[in-house]
């Protein structure tokens, strides 16, 4: 089997690791040359992905965010073969699938989105490693959903970078959820540590909660702006969702009325305890972004 | 030495675990005589705390809200020798110790406020545990920082039951630090789990950043409401300062100012780098809460 990579970040050049390490062969490309040379130093791809060998790639990943996704397929699909699976990594799924289902269907080849949930505070290849997929989910966001011969081909071919789960869903879907689950502790985060207490001289003063509230804070704010703005529509609904929520909780607070803030913890307890029982305590992967 | 434990929830019957495992006798009472029962039998104290044996104690730690401490120090000051030590173990500290100090002041007491900064997401005895406060900071509070000897004797007790680190401050700063390092993720994962899109079906659409925000939702409204109302000032502020910072990140998705969000977001990642190169990574504690 060999696997293209485009774009050799922290999530392509993991991919890279991965597949090499699992005996794939990986050819892979960065828009920065520098980038593809210390890929291959750090041995996460064997060569360079080029006009001359895109057409042996059994699959190919593409690795950026979802504008030069979309741009790298147009550009490079009628080099690739119809035997290739073309599947992209960004993080938001209907801008990227509403322009590559078309490209796709134009050139007579076979892509699919897909969304490989992990990621670590520090983007770059420098950060990557072979095991940052190790049992987390993918999820598959296929035009038609009914193809079960290659969504299970792709699966195969998923696993043996380490993923523990396949998940299919739609573009719409992925994007709603996606605002919740990911981008809103990204944003949360990121304005949470802002605080003017948080260079406090006594941080000692401080447990597990904070840890995970800061830890996301750091971010690459070119892609967290795109996928950001990709997804206005759910983004803002969850931002104005919480900030509804805090400005309850701010004035049952002000107004020292404790029944009425008692209520509202209890109100979040009983969210806690529907979501536990609906869908089991949140995915915890191997890491964690 | 003897420990005495007032409260038997989750912190209490967690320090008479640890005090126990590190062959320290412990004698402890709570509210509920059910609970006290229960301790007896999971090992957790040797004997309930009595007006016989109250006298016998080295220490007295107790780990129960605020306004139940100031009541029990105040009903129970004159049955207390004044050789022993006694520490609350409140979430907040400007409350309780400004009454407890002038009450060991008028019996001759020794007290210091105090907080084990380790908690689990399920309170109760039942989900205590002997390595509860492993390696984690125990916060002093003391009316005067200056008696070296003295904080040198209650730092060798408290590292008995497994704390890492004795940080010493004073009330005010305790509660401005705490409404923003452990009431705000509290509050907001609360307010967070809310979000109608918590009961999506594609739960597996979700990372490591998800299970951080939500994993503190589930609260005791109780506690936690007193915890609250009793630092409202500093509160209100860090959940003013929030809404504030996220109306600025959902103005300009809204607007779709990539510019501005970029900005914005550029701004949290310094803030990030400030906090880490002042403050190291935040402190992970063995339990976390």
């Amino acid at each position: 089997m060999k696997v293209g990579v485009v774009g050799l970040g922290l999530i392509g050049g993991s991919l890279g690791k991965a597949y090499r390490s699992a005996g794939v062969t990986v050819y892979g490309q960065d828009i920065d040359p520098l980038t593809t040379q210390y890929a291959l130093m750090a041995e996460a791809i064997d060569a360079e992905l080029t006009d001359g060998n895109i057409r042996e790639c059994d699959l190919i990943l593409i690795a950026v965010t979802p504008v030069q996704a979309v741009k790298w397929f147009k550009e490079n699909a009628e080099k690739i073969s119809g035997q290739t699976i073309v599947i992209d990594c960004c993080g938001t799924k209907r801008y990227v699938c509403s322009h590559c289902f078309p490209i796709a269907a134009e050139h007579g080849l076979t892509y699919m989105g897909g969304h490989p949930m992990a990621g670590k505070e520090r983007g770059g290849i420098k950060h990557s490693s072979d095991d940052l997929f190790r049992d987390a989910p993918f999820i598959l966001v296929p035009e038609h959903a009914d193809d079960m011969e290659l969504l299970m081909e792709v699966k195969g071919m998923l696993m043996l970078a380490g993923f523990g789960r396949i998940g299919i869903t739609t573009a719409e879907e992925h994007d709603r959820v996606i605002a919740f689950t990911s981008q809103m502790p990204h944003l949360v985060s990121n304005g949470f540590i802002k605080s003017d207490t948080a260079l406090a001289d006594s941080q000692m003063i401080s447990a597990g909660s904070y840890q995970d509230f800061t830890r996301v804070a750091y971010l690459d704010e070119k892609m967290w702006s795109e996928l950001f703005l990709e997804n206005r529509d759910y983004l803002t609904k969850e931002i104005d969702s919480l900030i509804g929520e805090l400005t309850r909780y701010r004035d049952a607070i002000a107004d020292g009325d404790r029944g009425r803030l008692e209520q509202l913890l209890a109100e979040g307890k009983k969210c806690k305890s529907a979501v536990l029982e609906k869908c089991g305590p949140a995915q915890i992967n191997g890491e964690r972004n």
